[in-house]
């Protein structure tokens, strides 16, 4: 009885609204149609609620996001959005083919692995007042070579003309450029990619402001 | 016949002895069984091969590895490994069942995302004097949580008692830790595991110590 009624309860995601890795969740249960709980997690407040004993529990990186679904519960995102993708109907987010498979996997992990960790609120913090500086720097060094990527892969999305992972990674990581001030206009794929996707309906009610933590003075 | 011969020709690695991540796929080819020929790039040598144009074509993020197979190429070292997992035969580098994947894919991240770009060699010469300590705290923090995801997946190995793409990255992990001086000893779960893995063929003949580029005083 325990087991079905954890497939049946909604999943419950443990966010935040401005964490780029919390929207990549929240934009792939969008496309899938996926109904879910938030349970907003301050990253800022107190100095940070993820890293008290109960959110430890969850997520002992002490990190957004964190999924309770069908009864486990599952930390970072491109591991949970092929989890909701292998196991949810609805558009697929990894084509079938395997080679295009591999390249949405290559662009989702060059933001993921390599540009994101390193902007993340946990390095800033460390940085300390060189914090701008070190962003703009490995964002614009992602941004290079992503556009030298999307150049070959692109079609009107990411890769060829179906929405995939690689644009729930992209459309998060251009927000966060923004935020530091990154100049995205030497980017013209990235550019055009990213106007196309946040005209998606999926990408707007998913967006940092409109999301049930968003303060007041951030709402769109 | 052009892509006859792609496909019939052996994948080329382009990768570096000492390399995490190239050590990561040079374990799923020797656990697949999967021959291939390795182009090794100097990381250090001129101050960094990686950074040539004729390298950047390859791989525009200027990083170890880039494997060229089946008439692409492919960067990302998760990408790489998951693409083989599922156009090659041989033991499943990735379980079939969707929870065990995840948890896979979780663990795989936790490393590649949350751990090894923050001591990765762009970063580490970026912070200067202090890269040690820095290499450290960062290691020691993923450390921290992947040995209490451990404590709940792991069997045998990483996840239950099969192989994964879990303990190919965390092998290669339990290295980088090694060289900057982390007391491993302080993660009973990860610890055991490494031995476990370490005595595993696939791991040995992968190994740095014994790639064609290793210098001979680094040798096994």
């Amino acid at each position: 009885m325990h087991l079905s009624l954890g497939c049946l309860s909604k999943p419950i995601l443990h966010g935040y609204f401005r964490s780029s890795c919390s929207w990549r969740v929240r934009i792939a249960f969008a496309l899938k149609g996926i109904e879910y709980d938030q349970a907003p997690v301050n990253l800022i407040k107190d100095g940070g609620l993820q890293r008290t004993q109960q959110y430890k529990a969850l997520n002992p990186m002490q990190q957004v996001p964190a999924l309770e679904i069908d009864g486990i519960t599952l930390c970072q995102s491109l591991a949970v959005i092929q989890y909701i993708d292998e196991t949810r109907p609805g558009p697929l987010l990894l084509p079938a083919d395997p080679k295009k498979r591999a390249q949405v996997r290559m662009i989702s992990d060059l933001i993921a692995s390599g540009i994101q960790p390193l902007q993340s609120l946990y390095v800033i913090q460390k940085i300390g007042a060189e914090k701008v500086q070190w962003a703009q720097h490995f964002i614009d060094r992602g941004f290079q070579a992503l556009e030298a990527i999307l150049k070959q892969t692109a079609g009107k999305y990411c890769v060829g003309d179906e929405i995939s992972m690689a644009d729930i990674c992209l459309v998060p990581q251009v927000y966060n450029a923004e935020r530091f001030k990154v100049d995205v206009e030497q980017y013209p794929t990235i550019k055009r990619l990213n106007q196309t996707l946040t005209e998606i309906e999926a990408f707007k009610l998913s967006h940092p402001s409109c999301q049930p933590d968003t303060p007041p003075d951030l709402r769109a």
